[in-house]
Formats: C-alpha cells, structure tokens, sequence
C-alpha cells in the first residue's frame, strides 16, 4: 500500500475478487511471468520498467492493468513511477493455495 | 477411458498440459460449472446434454473442447453419446493443489 491513497491505483476489494478474472489474468505467459517475478521478490515491490519483459512498454501497461483489476496486484505511484506488489494475503484469504498452485516448479516447466 | 481408444478424442499427454492453458479453460464461468459438476459427480463420467447448461449446444460442445484441448477433461463416444471426465488424477500430478483451490467453496461465492 502506498503512504498516500490518491497515489493508489483502481483496484477490486477483496471480497469483490472473482475467481474467474484471477485464473484469467494468470492464463497469459507475460503476466505469469510478472507474477512469478513478485512471488519471488523479497522486497515486494517493483518499478514497472524491472521485469525485463520482452514486449513493449503499452502492452506491458495492459498486462499489469489486467492483473490489477483482476485483484492479482496493486499498483501506486511514486513520482514519476509506478509501482506494483503481489496481492498474495488477499488472494490467499480469497482463494486458499491457488497462488502457490499456480507458481509451483511444475506449472513452471 | 473408453473401451475403445478410437473413441477417445484428442487430448494433450499428462506431461504436455500447460498451466496457461489450464487457467485459460478455467477462466470461463460455463466451464467452471461444468468442471464443478464432474468434480461433484460421483459417477465420474457424464453426457454433454446432462449439466444443464445455459448455453446453446454449439457453444457447449465449444466449451467443452476448450476443457479437453487444455488438458481438464476428457472425453469419449459411446454409441451416440459424447461422455466428458475430469482428469483429476493428471492434473494433480502436473499442478498439486491446483483443481482443489479452483474448486474451493470460497471460490464459489
């Protein structure tokens, strides 16, 4: 969460997040990859332009627009950028163990 | 599995079900119900015509080749019936814990 709530980005609440706009939004293999990039982050939070994504910078915006009103991530601004965290203890409240069933080494391969 | 494997239609081998494509198939809510009744079933095998579904049987037969394309389910003629299972056993294998979280009660409401 950013210090300022203005500086946060549209985001579903968490009872309002659906299963079915989670599993869509982790279908792609870009966003799985930003995904899987968070999960992995200990510091638990990244600048956009970090993931090292091999699309370009608006497609990338889209794939983190769609996980941030699917209720994947959450997204903020400071200054000039923006930043995004894994909304692992919302999705975990919501959805037991699908986060960690979908980032397991064996969907990975 | 039918008695017969030129019954069977085409479906990916265990080791080649991809976890997009998984979410992908499970993203959609007429899928989602249709992969909830065979998980529910204690038959373990249905008729396409049996679920009850709110669609036209185009559409139906659509969404359930999406299921079996990706991988969830799979199914099988017997005589002019088209029979539909769950993999459960293959997707466990490939993504633990995967089916189970999709199929949670919180992911119902």
């Amino acid at each position: 969460m950013s210090a300022t709530d203005t500086a946060h980005l549209a985001e579903p609440r968490p009872a309002d997040i659906r299963v079915e706009a989670v599993l869509a939004a982790l279908s792609d293999p870009v966003r799985l990859s930003i995904v899987r990039t968070l999960a992995a982050d200990e510091v638990g939070s990244r600048p956009c332009g970090s993931f090292g994504l091999a699309v370009g910078k608006s497609t990338a915006s889209h794939h983190f627009r769609v996980l941030r009103e699917a209720g994947v991530i959450e997204q903020w601004r400071e200054g000039a950028a923006k930043l995004s965290s894994l909304r692992r203890a919302d999705l975990e409240a919501r959805f037991p163990g699908l986060l960690d069933a979908v980032l397991a080494p064996a969907a990975v391969a």
